[in-house]
């Protein structure tokens, strides 16, 4: 039955090594649930994160909302540059346009989320310690550093 | 911290007690982690089930797809009049447009599920075994049996 | 060259003839110039109109912004049952949203406009004089009384 | 009535006088009919064209369909580095992706066209002779040369 998967299916699947493109120590195991049953327009991952590693690099998406579940074991999530402790069964959310954020397994298990989100046809995310942005159109990714990016004024189309 | 719940907040909050509005044993809380945390684009919920309750009525969504986590308890999934067993750990994806399908507490405790799902400006859902279509757009929402639609045979425009 | 259409091309062009499948003296011709150049999101059309019949039904547009240019010959526009003349170099502009309207071509001449518009994947329109309501999704259209319509009120999903 | 605009009401109008930021010869007067109607989701423009102006600068959108019908005047268009001569009664579709294109007031008299096209939230477009690149979203521009974008890798998300 494609629409399920059953705990035993989910932890069998070898899920996708990820490691960031800007972030050597970012470093996860992806297994996408969404993927595997069918969805396209939001992504739904069990992801796991081993101890001193980082989910993701520290970023904030402009257009997607997203949203982490934690289900196992402990980490740091840094938002705006602070840091806040997460664990079993504490969610964050992360909304569109809102702060910069990352999270990183400081515990000394395998962390173990879910992490939910938008999969739109266009967004554009900002790496606030790398000063670079990145535009993801239809499969697509364009990156500049913020310097090289010049902003003119026009009028309306 | 607005992005941060923690498991004793999760707990804490009272939910939103919803019937729905075509099946009176479709009852469910509904805790909305992802508007307490300000998403407006998914859905992110944790939902409780009692024994006995359906979470929703039997329907399919044509253009959001949805999907659910279950955290704690026991359920029947119905997807094509077919039934299946879930229970904590495992996942269902709905794909837009796929199956219709429901879920029973078919335990003897609280079923808690995570919820998630896209927040369209404009969905169509059918409920199967009541004949009926829901147009959802930008918060209204207009319900119809499908012997009152006709479909008239259109030139592109 | 596929781009360009010639004066010439698009008198020759044999159009096609259309009658509203809600209103039998809703006559037109219709060239439409976007789809011969390949144009999928916007629609763009050359539309002919004989004395004493109208362009279409009494209709709005929830969602699809929509505008006439006249190029040759006279009408009365009626926007919310009221009645305007309109005549070469004339322009109408229909938003999204606003006051139902249609066009008749009360002179002696062919009438001949350009129309554009939105081509949305979703839109709504209202017909106030049939008590209709169409609903078009993906090439799809569903049409309804608005009598056979209910409202449920819903909570956010 | 704010849904007509009288022939005499738009000669009346000023326009907007636009120099293209990259294109010190791309001017014109615009006339946003659209605008003065209250459209929001389609542009549709009465510009003019001095002789000798372009109306913009050589360029190619990626999401946006645009269209040009000319109503007086004659002008060389140019489509993938190819010349074509158009006037009064001829039409001009770009398909979104589709190839760069720019036009040029070639004769001795004001080249009056009308302009349509889709208003997207986000959009990008190359200037192929320039190298650059916009980034349009919600009334923002970030503009790139195609030397300072890098084009990482990336799995689904």
């Amino acid at each position: 039955m494609d629409y399920i998967l059953k705990k035993d299916d989910i932890e069998a699947m070898s899920g996708l090594a990820k490691t960031h493109f800007l972030n050597d120590n970012g470093k996860r195991i992806n297994k996408s649930l969404g993927d595997a049953t069918g969805l396209k327009n939001i992504g739904f991952h069990l992801i796991e994160v081993e101890p001193g590693h980082e989910s993701t690099e520290y970023h904030v998406h402009l257009y997607e909302d997203e949203c982490v579940y934690v289900l196992d074991g402990t980490a740091t999530v840094i938002i705006d540059e602070q840091d806040y402790e997460v664990s079993a069964g504490d969610f964050i959310g992360y909304p569109a346009g809102g702060l910069p954020h990352s999270m990183k397994n400081t515990g000394s298990v395998t962390l173990r989320c879910l992490v939910a989100g938008q999969r739109l046809a266009f967004d554009i995310a900002d790496y606030p310690r790398q000063n670079k942005r990145i535009y993801r159109y239809d499969g697509n990714a364009d990156v500049a550093e913020h310097q090289h990016l010049s902003h003119p004024t026009q009028g309306s189309k």
